[in-house]
Order: C-alpha cells, then structure tokens, then sequence
C-alpha cells in the first residue's frame, strides 16, 4: 500500500496507493468543507495538482448534505475523483469541548460514503493535560481503533497517535497502533503546539511517536498545514499533511509563505509570482479572499515540492536549518534534534551529495555524529609516535594544504590529522563522506570550535600518541614537515585503502578484504585509485563522488569469511535465494532478517537461512524497514554468485 | 535625481529620474543583447514589469546595429520605451584582456544613441593584480570619467569604482568620483568575485567603496545578476543591478533561484509557480532555453521584490542571515560584517519592528551594538549597593519574571539587570528598543553566551556595585527579593523614564527633560505610562511599539536649553526657517549642518544658524546623507515652534 521512492533523514519520497489513485507523498490534502467551498474540488485537481482531499466526516454527518453523502457518495458529493480522506471529530472534541457521535456511527459513516481513508473516533489530549488524562486518551483511542479495524471494509484506516507532551505515551501510543490493522498513522494533538509556535514540543512528539510507529506506514501530521514546518516535519519522518489554513488564513486577510505569515494589509510588494499573484498588488489580494487563499495553497504546495526536491537532491538537511531561521522558536526546534541524533542516525544514508555548514547546528546532524563515532570506534592508526593536528583550514578541499599532508604523512613517526568541525579527520580518510563532500565557513562559530576541540580530546585520550603537536600556523607546514623524524615511507594507498576498509565495514575489515596481494588500478585521468583487486580479484571499488568503496563479489566473499553472521548481513526467505544469487534484487518482503548496523546505502551481503552468501548489494533501507515494508526494494544487488 | 523612499541598514527604496522615467530601486536592469533578444524589451516591460534595461554600448559599437542605432536612438532600436542604462566596454576588457575603443568614442557614441545612463571608459581590475596596476585603473578611471562628464550633455553618467581588492584604493577611488558630476555610481571589478563564490571579498569591495561615496547617488553593483547576492548588496548600499546571468546560465541549462543555481537536468520538481514553471516540468524547461530564461528573470525580479519588501517591513537584517544560509561562503561574508558595525550602525534606524535572532551573527546587528554601547557609556544606575544578575531567559518578553524583577528593582539597594545576548538590560530599559522586541530562542549557542558574558563584564568593570549577585535558578525569584536588603521604595515610573531619556538622547539628558514637577499620564488600558508632562508641559510621549519617546515641543526646549549645539541639531538655511517654525518638514536641500551622532529616525531638534529653536521631529537621515542629498525630506517635523 505504500512504498518509499526516495530518501533523506526520516523523510522519504513515497506512493501510498488507495481505492482512487495513486498519491505521491510527502503530500498535503487541502481540507474542504461541503458546504463551503472556497476554491472547488475539481479545480483543486486541475489548477493546483491536487491528488488527494480530506474533509470532515464528523461536519457531513451532522450537516445537511449528510444524506447526499451516503447517496452519491464522498467523491461524487464533492466532484472530485481522486483519493479523499475523512477525519472523524476529534479537532471538533478539542474545539468544543466534547462531539456527539460515536465511534461505531462516525466510523461506519465513512464506510459508507466512500472515504478512501476514514479515522477512528480518537481522543484529542491538550498539551496541558495531566498525565492520566492523556494516558486514558491513549487507551481509549487503541480500543476505538481496534473497533474499527472491525468494521472498515474496504475502506482504508487512520489510527491516531495520542499521549499529549509525554514521550512515553506517545511510544506507547505508537507501538499499541503498530499492532492493529491499520494502513496510515496520525500524529494528533499537535494543533495547539503549532499555533503557539511551541515547535519544539511538536519535534518532541514527532520524533517519540516515530520511534514506536512501523516504519513502513505513511504518517499524517493531522492539522499540520502551515508550510513553515513543513520541512522539519518531513526530516521527521512525516508524510501527510492537511490545510484548512489556505482559506481560514484568507478570511483573515493572511498570506502564508515559506517563512511565516503576513497580513496582506501590511505589504506594499508581493514576492509571489504564483498564479494568483503575478501581476497583481497586495491590494488586489486583500480585497479578493478567494485569490487570497488561492495563493496560500500555491505556497503550500510549492514548498511541499521544494520539500521533495530537497530530499530527490540529497539536501533537506540544509533545507531545514535554512527554513529553521524564520523565527527564533523554529531554531530552538532544530537544536533540540541535537538530542535525538542517535535515533536519527539508524535512518541516515550512508553517504550523500555534500554538507554544507549553516550553522553550530550542522555539526549535531546524523551524517557528521556517526563520522566522529567511526573514527573513535574503528579508527587504528599508524605506528607513529606523534601526530601533528592542523587546523580546520587544512582540510582537503583546500587544496594548498593536501600535497603537504600527504609528504608528512610519508614520515612514519609523525602522523598528521586535522581538526575539523565534523571531528577529527585522520589524513586517510580526508575524502570521505562527509569530511571530503562538506563545505565549510572560513571563520567558524565559537561552538563549532568549542566541540571540534572536544571532539580532538577525546581522540587523543585514546592514547594512541606519545605526543601531540598543534599546528597554529607559526611555522609552515613545510619546516614542520622538515623537523618530523623518521624517514620510514609509507605506502599512502595501503593506508587509505585500510582505514576506510575498517571505517566503512567495521573494525578489522580491512584485514580481511586487504590480505594477501593488494593491486591499485589508477585512474590515467586523475591518477586516482579506481579499483583494488586482492589477489587477482576485483574485491573493491573506490566511488570518487563520496570516497566509500563500493563491494564487488570478491570483497563480500571476504568479508562473508571473516564476519560472523549476523555481521553486514541480509537474509533472505528460500523463494527468493535463487533470484538474488543470479543478481536480481531482495525486496522487503523476503527479507527475514539483517544486521542491526546496516544504514540505507550500505554495502551489504546478501545470505540464505543457512548463511550462505547469494550476492553483494546496496542497502536501501535499515533493518527495521526491511522487516516491515511489504513492498519496494530492500538490496539493490550489484552481482549474483550465480551471475559470474 | 535620485531620492530615498524607505530605508533599513544601508539600503533604500528609491527613486531615480532619468529622462525616460523613473525607476523604483533596488532595481534589476535585464542586459539585453540587440543582436539576440532572449526576451524581445517589450516584453521584459509588459509581461515582467521591467523598468529599465541595460546594453552594452561596446558591442553595438563594434557590431552591424551601430548605424542603425545612431539614426534611430537607443530606445527605437529596441523596442523599449523606459530608461536604458548603457555599459562602456570595461567587461570585455576583463573578458579579452583589451578593447578596440578610446573613452571619448564610447562616451560620445552613448550620447549619439539616446542613453540615459552611459558610462566612462572604466579600466577593469582583476582581483588577483598587484597594488600598483589596480592605482592605475583607480587613476586612469578617474580621468576618464572626468573627460566624460565634459562630453556627456542631456546624458546620465555612471562612474565606476575601481580599487581591486584592496580597500583604500576602492575607497580613493571612491572619494574621487564622489567630486565629479556623475549621477550614478557603480562598482566595478566584482563579477570574477562573485563567481568563485569570494562573498567575503565582495563585502570588503562594496563596505570600503560605499565608505568613500556621497550617499545621496544610487550605486550600481556592476554584473551582480545573481539573486543569492541582492539582499546583501542592498544592505550594504547597492541599488542597482544587472543581469545577463538570466540568458547566459539559461544558455547551459542552469536554474537561478534565491538559494543558488541548479541543473535543470538534475530536477525531478519545480518548486517554482512563475508564469514560465507553472504547471510545467523539468523537462519542459529542459527543452526550451526561453523558458528557463523567463524563469531565471521572474526568480531574480522576485527576490528583489522580497528585499523591497522586507525594507518595507523592516526585516532586511533578517531577510539577509537567512540567505547567507544558503552556501557557507556567504555565511563568511555575513560573519565579516562584524567588523563593519561601527560604519553600518552611521546608517541604521533608531527603531524597527523586532529582532529576531537566527544565529551567532544577530548579536553582532548594529543596533545590537549600539544599545550595548548606550548601556557602557549613557546608563547611570540607581544607588544600589549590589546587582542581581538574571539569564537572558528572564527577559520581560517572558512574562513569568516582570512581576518579580519590579519588585527587586523597588528593593532599592538590589538592583537587577538581564544578562542579555543583546548586552545587559537594566530592568529600567526592558522594554527599550532592540530588546524588549526581539526574540530569542531558548538554547543559545556557545557563542552568544560567552558573548553575553562578556558585554556584562564590560559593564561591571565599570564599577558601579559593591557586589553582584549572579542568578541561577536554583532559588526562585521570589526568595532573592524578599533576601534582598533595603526597603526604600523606588518610584519605577521615573527611574524608567530617567533611564530612558539619557538612552535616547544622551547623557544627563534625564536631568534636563524630567527636572520640576513630573506627571506621567497612563494608558487606561494598558496602565503603562503614555504621556510625560513636565511642569505641567507635554515633554514626551511613550511609544508602545519601540519603548522610545517622541519628543514633543517642551522637551525639545529643554534638551536644547541644556545641551549645547550641535548636539540634537539640524541647522536650517534662513529661507527654510519660516516653514519649519509652522511646522512644515526639512528638506535635505536646507540643512547646512547637523550632528554628528544623528541617526535616522532619531528625534531632533530643527535650528536656523543662530541655534535658535524652530522645531522638534524625526530626522529621516544621518548627517551625511542631509547634507549630500538634494532631494527628499531630512527631517519630519511634528510641532513648530510658531503652530503652538
């Protein structure tokens, strides 16, 4: 029912199919009401591309087209043929105190009219809720999901994450729907966090009701229609959103943008270029709400797609803390994903098109985090007896600084590494991802400094060295390299070939893929290494977009040899290991099992139940994923063992 | 000609005359080449509101067009009946290392074809030539433009500022041209700048040129085309661009946008509702190079759009640190603006809407600077014996502290003050301009405490307290103040007002404005103080949207009692005199002199040559600018002395 496409941080390019199409998400529904259509259905879809609606079941039943309704059906009522969503009362609970209606007659009413997606009767928790109050939430909206999953027929369901402001409950809220029969999630609640600019709380139960929820299910930001927060929730790991905003905003005289909201009454020039606003003045917009909300949705849906194509070119992360600027409480958001970095993490791409530094905050993302992790835990150094630390400057996309890192670190006895912002970057490892793709300011923040001189400490009290010296630029690198004992060469591709085995596979790898005869097969252009064959055999490629290797058969036979299960592993049920071993890829629902450690984008083996290797790969998801998705690619598969 | 119509740091919305109408700046001037309109000019006019184009006079010279120009006039050449701006030859220059043309020639040839702006023969520096080739360029430009200026008749003329990369020579450069009759000014030599991304140097160019220009002649930032640099140009001074950027990068397929430049190839979404990307797709704009020009346009006139706006709405400095995210070169040339606070502070506002913070660089915001400066050197503190100091957290904006931080302040031998990233706030001053409007995020980073920190051990080295109390939160409020010795009450309405008054106006200004008999008439609604009548006179009145005062007629007679001139003055001419004593506004074209530490939006004190009184308003200029411009008003007068 839904497969992820494309992928940056928790947020995903996906299909969620249903009874009436197809929607690609991440997706915003435009809420309409029935009985007042601000801008009509049809032209929703034809004007502005809209491919899935959501609208008030709680409203139609209550209303007087609630027969009608049932007549003609949801689609029919509102001349609109694509996919449409019902919600079921529960904002209404929040607005007015209470509905009346119960969870069986709401739930069977969006049977019947034809919702596409109908939600249970969930209980709306205030974010000033005491803690029973939210936990009797809780529950009872898993008994009223549970209830319903009974009665949906075709129709597909939303079952709603509550728990208030307490992670807990929201896991545990997360976890109770996990189990149930239902085909999106919901994050409620959430509404007043918005409207306060509490954001900071909305990424607190956003990131706790992720962690309990099935990865593998599309997720609705329910009331989530402002497109300010559209990218952080993404990166969040949400796939849906609805707006009722685009026209109430309207009624007030409000434009929506990208970065907040504006009373049209105060503009003097429209920075819009939208249909509805090209060519006209902000008066022509204060005076025609109905152009007023057609701009608001344009803006919406245009960041939705600037969303898309941020995670399509692998910088939604810098789309984020740029978007995060727009208001200090939006900031105060970003910072706090600082603390769920090691969650973040497990859904992170291996590798990437670039970092580039916005900000103290960049150096707190997943990619950077699990760079400094690798080199404290899988790092092993030379035999020297010292190292040199140069500064950030120095690091390799300077290019002044590399032929002499490359001459000090020939002389054995004095390693050189840099002190970078992402952590400290051993000499072999200067072109890897994220060090070598990052662009960084040349005059860094003092935080940023503060936690790169950290980072060094705890490098160093690993005690690899005797001494440390700390270039400050005094003398030039030459003398230093001049003064450096010892003569010993080192063979520099071995060195970086090693370390990046062990940083990429794990410790020790690198004694595994590199043993015995190690050939470099240089590129003629760029005198690059290309290839490494171990052996005769072609175990490695060296990929010079992001520095990591590429896994040929050899290497994952080595690496197969040396690694106990379940180690770099995907296992496969029997019915798809003669697929895979002639080079096909492993889809998710094969998969029985995988290694903890893998990230999307990894080099993976691909194994039968009894451990026997079928073929090397590329890891599109992480474990979880893999165990929960029901369709879409789990391995791509670079080669077969039956394919050679 | 040219006339400033709503400013915020160095730049202006404004008005340039020419001969074929007026041009509202900041302005983009599309370059059009007449051999190969990529938009034919009447289009650029009708469908994209273009005002005023640019071409190059070089090339036409050279080119088969020549003698059709010189018959039918610039203007019928192209279709265009809107002010053309025409360039020398100096690009190509650059370009080809040499030019085919003297001064006199390309300059008499501009005049021939009808241009309403032409320029001199400018010589190009490269940024890489030595100090002695870039004095000759400065020297050779000068003379060049001074020959021009004799040849030019009806025509405009633009004089270029030449210099290279170093700073006293732009600055010459400047100065001298500011002594010529030119009408314009550009800044030359910066496009090689802006293609290798060097923002850094391109702030020293633009911040060391505008140093040394006249303030009242728009600047022209020579070849800037490119939507990333607009907002902050503008800030720094620049009203003028141009742009061949909008066909040349359309020409290789590449997409301008306000965040950078994007292969067409490589998008898989338009995030773009202009007229050419509505409903269209990659592939669309792919195949058709028009297009994507038109794109490149509309991005590029909407981003000025957007810095108008955010002029308009008083949020530049915003609106820059947000665009400075977009790649970590212009985040280093946004971090050197720090080091140009004392010269941008001459030309920022006393007032705005707020401040928001978006990271490190806010605390570094000229008024950031100069209230922190204000709180050194005007602020004189109640006779307290200590101070209690409270994290930025308390701030009023928190409304759980007022209460408190009142009563600690009426304990008259504990006073308390904020340790603010804006400086530290006396409770007297909390509602004061920039701080009592500006918002901050929770988590601060690194560098804005240890800033903080700093600004408060300035202050305390001042020596103002026998001890100081650093509050940390681990007692409440509460319990410090009812520790907190002394009992005698302090009158907070008068201690405000004295302390506001020498923030505003100066030292002992208190004692001048708020000696006899003070009433403070409050806010029904509000109960704040509204009104302050001195003996029985209305001084000053309350604004609530900064926490500033406007000066009213009495105050004004008591500050210009007690200080003397120039202090607070703007010296009129004797014919100017009668109008301002009725009340009526300075024009810029009267003021003779003014006070140095005048800033715009300032209250002052309008004076005719024998300092005798004549009205009190808000200046709309610094003294520079009332001085240099010849049109527009300098200061709005609110009471003259003979409409009491």
């Amino acid at each position: 029912m839904f497969e992820m496409r494309e992928r940056a941080g928790l947020g995903r390019i996906g299909r969620l199919e249903t009874p009436h199409g197809v929607v690609e998400t991440p997706a915003l529904m435009p809420v309409v009401n029935p009985s007042r259509l601000t801008i009509p259905p049809r032209r929703l879809r034809e004007a502005f591309g809209v491919e899935v609606l959501m609208t008030n079941a709680y409203i139609l039943h209550r209303g007087d087209l609630r027969e009608r309704a049932v007549e003609e059906g949801i689609h029919k009522l509102l001349d609109f043929p694509g996919p449409v969503v019902t919600d079921s009362g529960a904002f209404q609970q929040h607005v007015y105190g209470r509905v009346d209606v119960s969870n069986e007659e709401i739930v069977r009413f969006q049977v019947e009219i034809g919702s596409d997606l109908g939600t249970a009767l969930d209980v709306f928790s205030e974010p000033e809720d005491p803690r029973e109050a939210c936990e009797e939430a809780v529950q009872t909206t898993l008994v009223r999901c549970r209830e319903a999953a009974g009665w949906r027929g075709e129709m597909g369901l939303v079952g709603t994450v509550q728990g208030g402001l307490f992670p807990d409950l929201r896991q545990e809220s997360a976890q109770g729907l996990s189990e149930l029969p239902v085909q999106v999630h919901a994050i409620g609640g959430v509404v007043p966090l918005m409207e306060a600019y509490r954001f900071r709380d909305l990424v607190e139960v956003i990131v706790a009701s992720r962690k309990g929820l099935r990865p593998d299910r599309p997720v609705h930001l329910f009331g989530g229609g402002h497109p300010l927060v559209f990218g952080l929730a993404v990166l969040l790991g949400c796939d849906l959103f609805d707006s009722a905003s685009y026209a109430k905003y309207a009624q007030d005289g409000r434009m929506i943008t990208a970065r907040g909201t504006t009373h049209v009454a105060d503009l003097r020039y429209l920075a819009c270029d939208c249909p509805a606003c090209h060519g006209a003045t902000p008066r022509d917009l204060r005076e025609d709400q109905q152009r007023l909300a057609e701009h608001n949705l344009h803006a919406s849906l245009r960041e939705l797609r600037e969303v898309r194509e941020a995670i399509h070119e692998d910088r939604l992360w810098e789309h984020v803390e740029g978007r995060c600027r727009a208001h200090p409480s939006l900031l105060d958001a970003l910072k706090t994903l600082r603390g769920h970095v090691e969650f973040l993490e497990r859904f992170e791409k291996a590798t990437g098109r670039h970092v580039f530094y916005t900000g103290p905050e960049t150096i707190w993302r997943p990619v950077a985090w699990r760079f400094r992790r690798r080199v404290l835990e899988r790092y092993r150094p030379p035999k020297a007896e010292g190292i040199l630390i140069l500064p950030e400057a120095a690091r390799p996309y300077s290019r002044t600084y590399a032929p002499v890192l490359r001459r000090l670190f020939r002389r054995a006895s004095a390693h050189a590494l840099v002190k970078s912002v992402f952590g400290p970057v051993p000499v072999e490892l200067d072109g890897v991802f994220p060090v070598g793709q990052s662009v960084v300011p040349r005059e860094l923040d003092v935080e940023a400094l503060e936690a790169s001189e950290a980072f060094l400490q705890a490098f160093l009290r690993k005690g690899h060295f005797a001494f440390g010296l700390l270039w400050e630029g005094k003398e030039s690198l030459e003398e230093i390299a001049a003064k450096a004992p010892g003569e010993a060469p080192v063979d520099m591709d071995l060195a970086r070939a090693r370390a990046l085995a062990d940083h990429q596979f794990g410790p020790r790898a690198a004694d595994a893929l590199l043993a015995g005869e190690v050939t470099f097969v240089k590129s003629k252009r760029t005198a690059k290494v290309r290839n490494i064959l171990a052996d005769g055999k072609h175990a490695l490629s060296l990929r010079a977009r992001d520095g990591l290797y590429t896994l040929k058969l050899a290497g994952g036979r080595r690496l197969h040899g040396a690694f106990q299960a379940p180690r770099l592993r995907v296992v496969v049920v029997e019915e798809s290991a003669p697929f895979n071993r002639e080079g096909k890829n492993v889809f998710a629902k094969f998969v029985v099992s995988a290694d903890e450690a893998i990230r999307p984008w990894d080099e993976v083996l691909v194994v039968d139940q009894e451990d026997a290797l079928l073929a090397v790969g590329r890891a599109l998801m992480n474990r979880d994923e893999m165990l929960a998705f029901g369709q879409g690619v789990a391995v791509k598969v670079r080669e077969g063992l039956a394919a050679v």
